[in-house]
């Protein structure tokens, strides 16, 4: 998404240990119009999936989600609640995640009430790093018996594993920003 | 506002301990037309006070604010950050709030790169219980000398002080849907 990589360029930080930050537009400070076309392309290139939802997690996720789910002509979003602790409830769905760059485990649920059997399910979130969030997301996806009809990301590194790991299950996965590579000196490469 | 306190009488739970939910519409499944409903509600509500920028707070704020800003032609929003802990930093403002229903304390902050000296700041929440979160963002508007345009919550019930609370500051309060009293039997009535 041509849009989104030149926003990229001329707004991403590039953070010691690899980290892009973009968060003067989407993950703290957030600019809706560019949010809207994203929903748009997430829109184009999943329409043929017919998704009946979509399924994403806390926070940064939530603004992406319903972006979409107004160009997908409002189906419901859920998002899932990241929490440190795993608490054991009938109720809920839970998966763990473990974070890299906190280095902390999270576990994240959903309520049962909100995810059902036969649901075709968009997966959307921000960043697609290792895939650990993804991977929650469709082991939940799994445990209400929803299908999964495609992973969405708005940014990857293709030099991580995320993107390839969600694949290997079997998965359509889409991402609007692809990053090749990205230097100290500021300079980040698409693919 | 009207179709958002049927949907609360139709959707929305009680729970003992006085805690009113409705994550079946907007804290965990968002239902995003009446989101834009909201959006549209909140933008006649304070159009006159011409923001600049919305602030909320993670995680149930984003999507009630990215919907307003639509309304309002796009204009920037920002959401504030939960930490458990204070870990000092130049580059933000911080503020504490405590949260009754958890019985702890948060740390809430926004990068002072995200809020500007003399920007009118529409504050946006879904939940104005006892104020407590509503005040560390007019705190931390404060600290960067920005201006509140006004606040606004989705629901507050009017047996609890933060309505006062916040109007007592001097500023322009709006509550889309006021809770008078909930009954244990699941009965809720509306100012």
């Amino acid at each position: 998404m041509k849009l989104l990589e030149e926003r990229i360029i001329r707004d991403g930080r590039i953070l010691p240990g690899d980290i892009l930050k973009i968060d003067s537009f989407l993950n703290h400070q957030i600019d809706v119009r560019l949010l809207d076309e994203i929903g748009e392309e997430f829109h184009r290139l999943f329409m043929d999936c017919r998704p009946d939802k979509i399924l994403t997690i806390e926070a940064s996720g939530i603004a992406i989600a319903t972006a979409t789910s107004r160009s997908f002509g409002y189906i419901p979003v859920v998002f899932a609640k990241k929490t440190a602790a795993s608490n054991m409830s009938d109720a809920v769905y839970q998966a763990s995640e473990h974070s890299y760059t906190r280095n902390i485990d999270y576990v994240i649920q959903v309520a049962k009430d909100y995810l059902k059997e036969g649901e075709r399910i968009l997966i959307l979130d921000d960043f697609l790093a290792n895939g650990e969030a993804m991977n929650a997301m469709i082991e939940i996806c799994k445990m209400a018996k929803a299908e999964i009809a495609g992973c969405g990301s708005v940014v990857c590194k293709t030099y991580q594993s995320g993107e390839q790991r969600i694949k290997d299950l079997g998965y359509k996965v889409e991402v609007l920003a692809r990053v090749k590579s990205m230097t100290d000196d500021g300079k980040i490469e698409f693919e």
